[in-house]
């Protein structure tokens, strides 16, 4: 019985957009409150945009390389990517559906937390670190100005976004379009 | 013979977010001219924003108990909700899978109009009743602003807002995210 | 306080192609033990195949009139189409959404049964009234072969059976395929 | 006004697994009662099965090579891939959205038929040419078992199916899986 | 072999609302460069909206006839409606499930550049012909405004959006909505 | 630049309903050839059905607590679940979508290895062990029939199945329906 009765299972949510510093102190944080717990890739059916620029792949990748680098053991959480759907009111069995079993859910926005508070379930708003700097607005405001974005995120996180080009890739979707089609 | 060809039967739209004197107003109205009436609960399928805080479920029940508490034969009218489609190519034809045969609709949505004149139906657009107070808009406003919305809307509805916390979860809603994921 | 509380209230759900004389028993039976209750469509977007002739729309209107027809208090039920939807673990939060409040839900099909179990619904199999005659496979059985069909649905549904053309819908789909595109 | 007054067109749509001589036959027979016809390419979004091996893109290739091949004018005919959608109740909408206005629509399948039927359209059942062997169904069993498929179809989509390795493909796709994953 | 290997096939996509002299000279200029050329049709789905008036067929028809007008050769291209999808990931595969093999694609759209180079297609920016007067922008603007939108476009495309009644309904969706509901 | 262009990287895809020891051995065996792999938990959004008894997130559980058993290095695996989707046509972009980059794909699968074939991919066909017992079929007839399903799978995936009643909920769905609605 113990596996699913025992184990306090906590969820968190983000686009991680790409990964940084603030992801991996609110995860560090909450390791120390839950047994393991549950990382939604949210919105991960959408890439290839100035604010989404990384596929759910890719941030399924930087998220494990940074997870590891940070030396947090692999057997305390679960990475799973969440596409939006169209109605709030399933929402909360779209998530159920794609995770193991939880009772705790630890956000910060208004919807997510009223769509799981009426569903039972408990809710958590997580720590801030440093917001203004480790947020993934700023992290791409300086892929697109030069700015030192790098320190901003995990090693292992510079080194994924470099081999896919992936600074090249934010900086092109950001072209004026010239186009008369 | 007589169902489908002598029964005059007109349909009205709209997101109902919340039901109000308006609303009410405009059926009565309507029921003046038509045998029978189908009131289709548009974007049924959104609920839990600023704009859209109740469910189809909610407003089939709001609905439905407004028309009890004004004494509207139920023999007259039927409550269907109506989901949003991506095509407007299409919306006549799902409209029309949805409901009983009608021939008239009533609507002051250009678009609507615009789509059912396409397909043949009349189209009719319903007289204004104190629109700038019977608003869902105004209603809401109120809401969130802790100004007099009962007055606006009525009684059973009211009940029914306060039954299920509905103002509270607006002004939750409403709440700026904190959140760094 | 006493609309969402106190209100007993249950969920039958049922493809209803068409209506027969066995959901009007149904029907009687369960407003014995409930103050309101909710019919659900199923299968609302499938129409024009033999298994599944009628819209929702036909079938609304027809529920509709067979309830007046067998003077049931219109203020006591609820009807809703229901679509069906591709995930299991989604169904009991879609049909939430959809529905007005409810504790109770009345079904004889094992699925239905254990998603509501699991998501802390009483259950309850209503009785079988002439199952082998009140079917709708029966009816569209008969309908193909020139049987007695009228006799088992009420009289309401027959009219609007014929007003529609329903039998020449059902024979006329039954027919084979002439092509070679 | 004439464009839409008074040129007359009809509506033909097959899956077009592959397009064999019968197509060619049907087209050309339309074209004597038409002036323009629509040939809509069914199922589009299906490919890659034993029923349905190719792609809509590769279907649209054969026939428009296929009807260049035999001297058919192009000005006199649309080619356009219709995907299947999940209710029967909007299919005749879906295909107006997708295609010039028509008036007729062709076709041997009974479901087609009733639905345009219902939305007041001409419907004709097109003449059958040596149905036996002109045949998708025909088509592929050749293919699979080394038989003369080729003189089942145009030269031209004989030469597309290998360029594209298209035996190849629906001979794989029938292998028997192996696996225990 | 050679259709597939031989044949040089670029592909172009606009949303075409409606065609214009740009598009007729984009078309021209492409021709140069290669045998055939596939001309994509975007947002297929969407019609009856202020920037996307046209449906799908109405601008497949339009485009059909402004290209035999200039007396472009038909068997040197293909028209395909492409529908958009929620993915911009599974973009290029869409597009090359509806179309014939092609190597190339012509656009001035980043997204679309950049998601066809990493998939390893040839992108071309094609030439601007008075882009200013050239646009669907400014035709539909001059529709609104009771302009001279004529002399931006085909003179069968003119012909085409009076037959449809095309300035009225762009005027008519144009209204402000009067409605409470 | 070593991510992602020296890490061999194999995907293997199963539905996992459930996890048996014959995934554990197919998975044991590709680390040996890759230095990370990706494993996909197909048909992602089924459950509730006899073949499909399990949900996503119950299954991610299952495959993840199985592998710590066998103590295999959480750091060479991704466990990702993969909805399917209508058109095999663009399944290998949806993989690749929600995947870290890899070159190799493990299945026996023919339709698979087609679609990934035509996308360059190598595809390699796994071995087979103790084939007849390890199955998902065999181990779900077990289920049904009192038989030792247990000896089948990981007894860490034995104590999931009896912590969420899941031979309870595969035999309570086998039941006969009773019911005439």
């Amino acid at each position: 019985m113990e596996v699913v009765v025992i184990t306090k299972r906590g969820t968190l949510i983000g686009r991680m957009q790409p990964i940084h510093n603030g992801h991996i102190s609110v995860i560090k944080e909450t390791l120390k409150e839950m047994d393991e717990i549950i990382i939604g890739i949210g919105s991960a059916q959408i890439s290839h945009t100035i604010e989404n620029p990384f596929t759910a792949g890719e941030r399924i990748l930087m998220l494990s390389k940074a997870l590891t680098e940070h030396n947090i053991d692999p057997s305390r959480y679960y990475i799973i990517p969440l596409e939006d759907i169209a109605c709030n009111s399933l929402w909360v069995a779209h998530v159920k559906m794609l995770t193991p079993p939880f009772t705790k859910i630890y956000s910060g926005n208004p919807l997510v937390k009223e769509l799981f508070q009426e569903n039972h379930y408990d809710v958590i708003t997580p720590p801030l670190f440093n917001r203004k700097e480790y947020s993934g607005t700023e992290v791409r405001r300086r892929m697109l100005n030069n700015g030192n974005w790098e320190k901003l995120i995990p090693k292992s996180v510079t080194k994924i976004i470099k081999d896919i080009n992936g600074v090249e890739r934010i900086k092109y979707l950001n072209q004026k379009e010239v186009s008369q089609l």
